[in-house]
């Protein structure tokens, strides 16, 4: 298995990602609140880069069954049905329904690795669901969103926890050679061996910060809840929807 | 003390490189290299972006006392004195010269950050030197090289390093607040506290491999001895030159 590990969108490498699984990582808060979504019964989330898009999609779609959800600066944009906190997905607003759906770093995530074969949504809230998914994988790819083409160290966190996962889980026997991780794969993976999830760790981070001064600290308690949802949302022609395995 | 890596180029914050004492980091080989030839007696350093820069520079300059120094991917341009190997930069061949030099990633970097009102050159081999420069500093960026705009976890590794004497040297006495960190400064510190750094290490990495691969990994002996010069390498008026002091 080789694992790399992207802190950012413009780190991708086309070639790597055309032949790789693809976990998409937006702890605070895309890919935590796609998770919650799709455990809680949504259909299907269709993830736009514009707020435009979102609109003529949703109108398009029939408003009967989809809801407009999306945030800018963190905040739900507004006339839009829900925004981006992972609270707002209960089983009660979302069940049944299609998400339209337009965030700031996450969606822009999912668009930079469309090439690839294969593509699912990871938060530390499915954790081990996405490790298990990507076991037999021969090329993984960690594609963290980062904050704005910048580092940010809860993606990090994640990717390498996943690393840590995938790392675990492999035996001479399996994997001779061992699995091969890409600089940003060893650093994460660093990251995860000193540092624990939690909301207090999120709480001091950028991402978490910019959070709390728009009021919505509360989201971490979820976003750093490790394997609360046993589910694996996967990108299949511009819809994510819980993957029905291999 | 507030401090800020970058880990990629495309990362660094115009608005904080503008007030912050900039140090720029490429351990394999660009700021290795730097900070041998001026601990080895050269006159100067002039960086440059392209060779043909370069190239009109020592002719205008005159070749008598100008050495010309560069590499693309990792070889000595065509027609150069010297490359990019730290072992080339003896007192003989560079001791009272002018060098002209252009690099990868090195130059890049140190163009980015051109802006700041202070600009250090930092490798492992003058990591104490370069921390005692930083020590009054209130903004601190740690400006990595990376490869072409990737994560290298060589220059992340020297970044932590510098780090973790930063914050070691910070009492709740000089720096009541703490030393505040941005996610790159954390994850590079965490970093850090993982791994010590050797040429044994630095030959797992991207660039070590690079330079494997061309025959050139003896150069990763030098590269990882920490504090082997006590010498600041300082950018002013587009000259690198041995900071005499703040």
């Amino acid at each position: 298995m080789r694992i790399h590990v992207y802190f950012t969108v413009p780190e991708a490498e086309p070639a790597v990602v055309q032949e790789a699984v693809v976990a998409v990582v937006d702890v605070v808060r895309a890919t935590t609140s796609m998770v919650e979504a799709l455990a809680h019964g949504a259909r299907s989330i269709l993830p736009t880069a514009a707020t435009e898009d979102a609109v003529r999609l949703a109108g398009s779609l029939g408003r009967e069954d989809t809801l407009l959800c999306g945030e800018r600066k963190g905040v739900k944009i507004e006339g839009f049905d829900l925004g981006n906190s992972p609270a707002e997905f209960t089983s009660e607003q979302v069940s049944g329904k299609r998400l339209v759906w337009t965030t700031t770093n996450g969606t822009a995530a999912l668009a930079a690795v469309r090439e690839a074969p294969r593509i699912l949504v990871a938060a530390l809230t499915n954790l081990r669901a996405v490790s298990d998914a990507l076991a037999e994988s021969e090329q993984v790819v960690i594609q963290c969103s980062g904050r704005g083409n910048r580092f940010s160290i809860d993606d990090a966190l994640c990717a390498g926890h996943l690393v840590r996962l995938l790392v675990a889980g492999k035996s001479a026997e399996t994997d001779p050679e061992g699995p091969r991780l890409n600089d940003a794969a060893r650093a994460s993976l660093a990251l995860a061996r000193a540092v624990a999830p939690s909301a207090a760790f999120l709480a001091t981070t950028a991402a978490g910060r910019a959070l709390a001064e728009i009021g919505m600290a509360e989201d971490l308690e979820i976003c750093a809840q490790v394997d609360r949802h046993a589910v694996v949302p996967r990108l299949v022609d511009q819809a994510l929807t819980l993957d029905a395995g291999r």
